[in-house]
């Protein structure tokens, strides 16, 4: 029965993600002007996340790989104009004007592409802007540099002294902070995706164990961050993750884990929820799991079919 | 945890497909001008799919509406200059030469759309081409018609006796055959799925007994047709399946009750296989059944947001 085909291979249109987090998020004008200027360079522009209280932006934006570099160097234009860090004070940790960019591969495009642009454009914006930079995650160019958090350490502050350190020499541009854009971190990272599980208890105790049995720092799996949190109006508790590699640590192994992980405790999962956007991979590759689909090829999704040039 | 992200809704582009199958399962010229008629009205060509002991091909496109109603339209011109059903015989039971023309709403187009589109087609083809034609499943003029094989019942052989009888007045053009190509059927539907479950026995009564179970004829799921088949070459057997509104039965539904009424006979699913094109809704449908994605939206992947125009 059915009308098996033979589907085509055909190469997939490359699709690189770029998710720059910027030093403002209070004041609508420069937010607008930023946005303008990744749409007027080709990339399509997915989502724009202001913190008033982080006084931080998150750009989502993605295409082709040509148009996502002109955007991000357009982003370093506009945002370096009207970004001062002097008079910047916010919740969030923050080293730059534009504090820190990821480049992520969606489609077509491997990580060391994405490492390859990553180092393109942290050369050029730190030529053009006289800007000291940094390369972290994949795109590291020393171990003790991949983490973000280790080179952020002290802030646009603590800048001038950090870099007058051995061992913080920026990888592109002057020793001494960009006046106004302190300093931006550039790399390459896999597609991250926020995901909760929310348990039918109000014990936090529960599901700050079950954050430390499921995630890589304390014994769990390897590409899982988590926390135990409390949602205190709906009276229930939440494990609240960042999955850093979906394609190896893939969703529905979490949530399996974690589901049983809450059987031990009485306690059920009442439901999940995957935070802002996902790779459609992810949510497929979870399906073939649990239908058992043993043969089955992303070519035979029909929208991919569609969406190949 | 996360960085969550208030995703803006857009109005996905629409697409609709459309499997025509056509009487010609043998000749590589006439097949090659059909695919490239379809190619140059601006349709996407999924899939040519010949059987050349059916004598039959299905082809898959999709597309925008308008793209996709030119192709149908070019794909008629092509076919009925280079088919003659009085020359044609093979294992597949058919009509026309242009045998039945199923349009299928993908994204952005409804059912109502797709109604709309085959009478529009059938109209112009039988006008232009002095061909009866018969509308069919959803586009069907009264429930008598819903059925292709109650159309189709008598073939392009007994097509003039039956254009003679009450009841049988096609639903536009004349009430004489086409020469040489017959009759056509056209009509909407959703899309189909097919759906296999292999089986981990060589027991061919377990599937048998399943498919019975689950198959809405003998009581099973509504849209659901199944039949227990063997693969003599594995020593398995299969619960093969066509899945006819995946919306409403949806993927996970089928595999969970299958897999029960195996464990009934202490048999367990080895796999399951869908076979050709899958439209990603119905994949990620189950993976938010599993992971209990209750606030999932469409517009969190990564690709749709990609999509829209």
């Amino acid at each position: 029965m059915g009308q098996g085909a033979n589907v085509v291979d055909l190469p997939p249109m490359p699709v690189v993600e770029c998710i720059p987090n910027v030093s403002e998020g209070r004041d609508p004008a420069v937010l607008d002007a930023c946005s303008e200027a990744i749409r007027r360079a080709g990339a399509r522009l997915l989502d724009v996340k202001p913190d008033a209280a982080h006084h931080r932006t998150v750009f989502s934006f993605a295409g082709e790989p040509a148009p996502v570099k002109a955007a991000v160097l357009a982003l370093f234009e506009t945002a370096l104009a009207r970004i001062d860090l002097r008079k910047h004070s916010g919740e969030h940790p923050r080293l730059g004007a534009v504090d820190v960019v990821p480049f992520v591969p969606i489609e077509g495009v491997t990580m060391a592409d994405c490492i390859a642009m990553a180092r393109a454009v942290a050369a050029d914006v730190a030529t053009r802007h006289n800007l000291p930079v940094f390369l972290y995650e994949e795109a590291a160019a020393m171990p003790t540099r991949r983490n973000l958090e280790d080179i952020r350490r002290g802030e646009f502050e603590g800048l001038a002294a950090k870099l007058q350190q051995p061992g913080w020499t920026p990888d592109f541009g002057p020793s001494t902070p960009h006046l106004t854009a302190g300093a931006s971190v550039i790399g390459a990272r896999m597609a991250l995706i926020a995901y909760n599980i929310n348990l039918a208890t109000n014990r936090l105790d529960v599901a700050k164990k079950i954050a430390t049995a499921v995630r890589q720092s304390s014994g769990g799996l390897r590409y899982v961050k988590a926390m135990g949190v409390e949602l205190a109006d709906r009276g229930i508790v939440q494990v609240s993750m960042n999955l850093t590699n979906f394609d190896k640590t893939p969703i529905f192994r979490v949530f399996e884990l974690v589901k049983r992980e809450a059987g031990r405790y009485g306690v059920t999962v009442l439901e999940s929820e995957i935070v802002g956007l996902v790779p459609a991979a992810a949510l497929t590759t979870s399906a073939a799991w649990y239908l058992q689909l043993d043969t089955f090829k992303d070519e035979q999704i029909l929208e991919n079919r569609l969406r190949q040039p």
